[in-house]
């Protein structure tokens, strides 16, 4: 049984912050330092080319997508990390629909991160001409799920509301009409137990530096469920995903499974970080992280809504959420600034949302309390009605 | 005017090590640990979300895009890193063929990285039909450029031989026949002056981890012309390169010029190795360095020649090779792990060539010669015929 009390130590965290953005970015745990500063200097420094044979760097993405399958439900073998999550997009979304020829409807909702949706406008171009993006509202994607429908390819968890698919349902609903699933767990890895195997997802994608906490810029993963791993063609068919890399044939061979999801040549010193992340994961009951998750979470929401009078954005059954809390406001930007510089820290997404990263690891009790507080003292002063907080600034 | 006997003490090598696959893998800068270290914990750490901003993160790939279009002959502004050399091959070629609608040959060389060439593999799948690879030797790449080929895209430097192609010659007579270039520059880029504006190239890309010695996995680089930024459409349209990015748009609109070859969320700590990189490569002349590069390589095949019998593989012309030196033997391999016990660290490539990276900034006569020696005496005495030699293990 995980004690969340004690893990807290395990992270590097400012004093005087209330990290409530780890959906986003997660901070920094304490043992990633010196893995990377080993990675670079022992490793990089004193091994050079022989590093990728003698520290093991070659065989790492396929070793650290198992581990990230280990926490969201996949069968050993069957995860790999590379890339960027986008990236993962397009070959999870190239290659399902490679397997059902003969439809031609990607089937997504407006609740999915965009770039998911870009990736899949930007193939579409390349595709011969019939292929159709279709985007339904989040409420609409079961009953959109018809006979058409290649691929339905979604995000878990709503990058706003924190409003939750129900995976089960959706990926048997899509098989029961002949269609594959996507399902991007970018803020479901790490966030609460993901079941891929048992819900028979096809492909899943996510990414390693929110709730995961590898670091800014960490590689991302792509499952890709046993049934397809023959089948799967990688339209990315970089020489790291060749059957025999290092025998630099002039034509490509998919390598066995997963294997052909890797393209290029990974990131060697990320790689580093996400290992130190997952040390820390490797001892985490996942129940145990939801039940605390919501704990938190409906602690917060209950605390804001008495004090104040932010709508809730996030669903209120606990089921129908991730691991965030969202509330609308329309000054939501300034307000949002205001607490970031009481070192209370969120984010803010347009057109009027406030996130709240709810993480066990490092969060409180007491940290929840306090954001709570100075969120309604910030909205009962108005101390969000000020210049340097309403003039926009880049976000991230 | 670069002094070449200084700038080694810039890198930790090894003691005992004679390093001669910096074409290969690049050494440890000695910067490299306190700037990476620096972002893990004094960015990272301390800033947690907001560094996206406050340290610059988010609008790093175009500035060491920038430093490194200085490398290359590149106009400011249009060159950007991320991503991995084979996703910045299909970025380059899907948007090279989508400026030449009507035609549908993409011609390539046997003497390219085997992963341009699966990419393109793995492009023309998605594409409709009609479109054709079609791959000759680098000897006849001139006579095969007709009015059908769309885009000619080639490797500089071939990564056996060192044989280098005539990028002003081929990119002349690619234009003359109505067709675009795409030339990776992986054993290019800090090999020697490449002047991509004055040459017209239209794409280029290259990785960092060779010559510019940015550390394995380190990010990759795109470069589109000026005349295309415009209408170079990306396929693969991650969020990164959307016109606003944190609109959070359903649809996506490609931002402005080579914005739009950004994809996803940029590989900070790796980005961090590339700067401490990038700040030696801004102190060294490329013309001295070339200079030097041909003048150790001359040495090295001269002493190797008078010493072995081993065939030369590199063109003995100074204009047409690049920074390393090759020769072919049929117990290559056994020959190089025999050299590597030794501590001069060359690599060897299928069927039979043993590859030398000359790379003056830490390279000195001295350890050329050196190296040399320890060839002629393994081959004098049949020092790789062992077991211990002979037998293949993986290779990078």
């Amino acid at each position: 049984m995980t004690d969340f009390s004690q893990t807290r130590a395990l992270f590097d965290l400012p004093a005087g912050v209330t990290y409530l953005d780890g959906n986003s970015l997660g901070p920094l745990p304490r043992a990633t330092a010196a893995r990377v500063a080993q990675t670079v200097q022992d490793e990089w420094g004193a091994h050079l080319i022989s590093a990728w044979n003698t520290c093991g760097w070659m065989a790492k993405p396929r070793a650290l997508g198992d581990r990230i399958g280990a926490l969201i439900g996949a069968e050993p073998g069957h995860t790999v990390i590379g890339d960027t999550l986008s990236i993962k997009v397009f070959q999870a979304l190239a290659a399902a629909l490679k397997l059902i020829p003969d439809r031609r409807v990607i089937l997504s909702d407006t609740g999915n991160f965009p770039t998911d949706l870009y990736m899949a406008e930007g193939l579409l171009k390349l595709l011969p001409e019939g292929y159709e993006l279709r985007t339904v509202a989040p409420e609409d994607v079961a009953s959109a799920i018809t006979e058409e429908v290649a691929v339905m390819m979604i995000t878990e968890v709503d990058y706003r509301t924190g409003r939750r698919h129900d995976m089960q349902a959706l990926t048997q609903l899509a098989h029961d009409k002949g269609a594959l699933t996507i399902w991007d767990l970018a803020h479901s890895a790490g966030a609460f137990p993901v079941h891929l195997a048992d819900c028979g997802a096809d492909f899943a994608v996510g990414c390693t530096y929110k709730y995961l906490n590898a670091g800014p810029g960490a590689p991302a993963f792509i499952y890709v469920a046993p049934k397809h791993a023959a089948e799967a063609e990688p339209a990315l068919a970089g020489w790291l995903g060749h059957k025999a890399p290092f025998a630099f044939d002039l034509g490509y061979t998919a390598g066995d499974g997963i294997d052909r999801m890797r393209v290029g040549t990974p990131p060697v010193i990320q790689m580093a970080a996400l290992e130190a992340a997952l040390d820390i994961w490797e001892t985490v009951d996942l129940d145990a992280l939801r039940a605390r998750s919501l704990e938190l979470a409906d602690r917060f929401i209950a605390k804001v809504e008495a004090t104040t009078d932010l709508a809730l954005a996030t669903p209120r059954a606990p089921r129908d959420r991730g691991s965030q809390v969202s509330f609308r406001h329309p000054e939501g930007y300034a307000i949002m600034q205001a607490l970031i510089a009481r070192g209370v820290i969120g984010d803010f997404r347009a057109p009027d949302i406030l996130r709240f990263g709810i993480t066990p690891l490092y969060l409180s009790e007491t940290e929840i309390d306090h954001a709570a507080e100075v969120l309604a003292d910030i909205l009962a002063t108005n101390a969000w009605n000020a210049p340097e907080y309403k003039e926009r600034k880049a976000v991230t």
